[in-house]
């Protein structure tokens, strides 16, 4: 067994401490969405920081930055990262980790003066929270973007085009981000679970077998907005009514049938607005999640015929946009060997755990072979500020993601 | 019997054209909140009209703007008015009708050259409609304004400072325009019913006999955001289930058991509002009306009672902030009876009835004997495009307002 490589912990832990000042909430979170100020103001800070460290930095048209570690005579890159965007005020943990423990990596394995087979880029997608599309730049990489997808998107159409104007980017950009599977030689990516498990088993690492599939619509409930005071209560067709009804409805569907689902009424809208006007439109966003195509098929049509019933009832009409599809993937079996014996190695507990969040990896995992730890979130919150992980466990992180990303470029693997 | 006087139609269907232009929502409706562009253009307007018409100008403090008929010799001055401004993407007749109708009494009466005992003001009032406050004009000039309702308007406070400032107004200007009761002789208002009780009797004119009281108040269920994906569903505090079951709930209550009172929750927020975020606040607008204090308190109870079992059930807290509250308020009965001779003199059938609308004239009969008439609203809409009432119920309400204002001003009055 070789001795494993080690990440600096000092020199990882001022890089993490720098990125969580730049959208900083002031209560432990950042705000970076998709192309804001301080989402565009992250990426300039590692593009700096590649640069300064004497890495080669390439900027591809869907926006994705990486750190290129390049090995002479390598014909295949392999990838490791993951994004700096984050939710509306989120944690800051989530993407940054994943890249910074990238870009480590790239610096131990270039210390190391180990042979390489393959070059190695640290990189960073573009909107995986997707505040504008949801994976928008690693499914740009792959060649599987639809510009279907780009019509209506979840961030809305106007945003879509004014983050992309602001950012230097173009639409016909993100269809040449496409990269060769060819020229891929897979694909890491380490993430906090964003979720109890790891932390209640007290196992640390999670490596994960499968990312589950969601889908995002905007539903509008439609009725008449009408004087507050003078309209009967029986014949008012209140969009309101109809859109907390089904909202109700989502959770108990999920928790009575879907045991595995999950499902979210995040944003809701009533308009015009006024305490004295009864609701004509009634907005909301709607995303649910399974672990298998068959569960999310007849997920999406149990909730889209409850919100038609819920229209009828409170004598709405019912408009159903969809705003975004992605299909669990399960992910590469010697990747995940290849992670155990990391752990291994390091002396780390294991266990192998399905992804209730989407992640870049499930982008990659249809060009490439693709594989993804997790570590654990002890509180098991995300997407907010109070989201939080032991440096500790960043660091066995950062260890098995680097080890497992020499295993697979190294010249003359053993496995 | 007199022969009653006769508004000109045609000089009151060439303002009220112009007039619906102002802020016109090209649907035939007006957006004319509080301040808006639109309402000051829909103020100027209506000030240039007097001024060219020959009428002495009067804009208070409040910026009520008046057109005065002056009398030689007159101590008091009766009111006759309504407001200009409108509730978001309204309809053109709300507030306007009565407005042109009291201006257009006004020109008929200084035409007809009868002998008058009192000055009359046609008054257009600030904020009727509560974009900001709710009644602000008109309680501002009895007197009764509390500087409490200035602290946290149901339009919020910063609005209500940007619009004062935009209008060249002040809050100490709003106590400035209060008015002497003694100095005044009563007031009068035409309105549409915004309800379709007229409609559906087949009746002229609606005598008001008393005005609704409401309430509103700004509730914000709070509990905590986290990841939509990988957060389970039943551990989830989600701000939004809370607030969905509390709207459909005081649906439902005020159905079961409060026949004569109603209830709207007119606006609803989710934060921080992202697809893949659950709720960790959901904010809503809520105002609720009865016919008299003890069901508008008992309602109020069940109300706020109601939304904090909602928010515990769900995990959440309660935050409730008092956003305006009016009380119930009977009419002169002199005045109902006046109306009622001059509907008999035009030949107009008329009945009493409750208005379930707010007005200011609910201001003004705190201080000085006050009475309003209603005209049918045929589809019963209101705040709304397509709020409409027929040309020809709005002369007989501006002909019943005009004979009214005559005979009360008139000099040694026959009743």
């Amino acid at each position: 067994m070789d001795e494993p490589l080690q990440v600096n912990s000092e020199r990882l832990k001022a890089d993490f401490d720098a990125l969580s000042e730049i959208g900083s909430t002031g209560d432990g979170g950042v705000n970076r969405p998709t192309f804001s100020e301080a989402h565009l103001e992250a990426r300039a800070w590692f593009r700096q920081l590649a640069t300064m460290e004497g890495f080669e930095v390439r900027v591809d048209g869907a926006g994705n930055v990486s750190a290129v570690l390049s090995v002479e005579g390598a014909g295949e890159t392999l990838l490791i990262g993951s994004h700096l965007d984050s939710v509306y005020s989120g944690g800051r943990f989530d993407g940054a980790l994943g890249l910074l423990a990238a870009f480590e990596s790239l610096r131990v394995l270039r210390e190391s003066g180990q042979p390489l087979a393959h070059h190695i880029e640290a990189i960073d997608f573009t909107d995986e929270e997707g505040t504008l599309v949801g994976l928008l730049g690693s499914i740009s990489l792959t060649g599987l973007l639809k510009s279907e997808a780009l019509k209506s998107p979840r961030g809305r159409r106007q945003a879509l085009e004014e983050g992309l104007t602001r950012s230097g980017l173009t639409e016909a950009g993100l269809f040449e981000a496409r990269r060769d599977p060819k020229s891929l030689a897979g694909f890491l990516e380490l993430h906090i679970e964003q979720g109890p498990r790891l932390a209640k088993t007290g196992t640390d690492i999670g490596v994960v077998t499968s990312i589950v599939g969601a889908h995002s619509y905007q539903l509008t409930f439609k009725g008449h907005s009408n004087h507050a005071g003078t309209t009967p209560m029986p014949g008012r067709n209140d969009a309101g009514q109809g859109a907390a009804a089904f909202v109700l409805a989502t959770r108990e569907i999920v928790l009575a049938d879907y045991p595995d689902c999950v499902c979210n009424v995040g944003q809701m809208n009533f308009n015009p607005g006024g305490f004295n006007i009864i609701p004509g439109r009634a907005t909301l966003s709607l995303e649910f999640r399974a672990p298998d195509k068959k569960q999310l098929k007849e997920l999406r049509n149990v909730l889209l015929t409850r919100a038609e019933t819920e229209a009828e009832r409170f004598g709405l009409t019912l408009e159903v946009k969809a705003a975004g599809a992605w299909n669990p993937i399960g992910l590469d079996e010697e990747i995940q060997a290849a992670f155990e014996k990391s752990a291994n190695n390091l002396g780390l507990s294991h266990k192998r755990l399905h992804s209730g969040a989407g992640h870049d990896t499930e982008s990659l995992a249809r060009i490439t072979r693709s594989g993804m730890i997790f570590i654990p979130s002890p509180n098991g919150i995300s997407h907010d500020p109070r989201e939080f992980s032991e440096w500790s466990d960043c660091l066995n992180g950062a260890n098995v993601l680097l080890n497992t990303a020499y295993h697979l470029a190294r010249k003359a693997p053993q496995i």
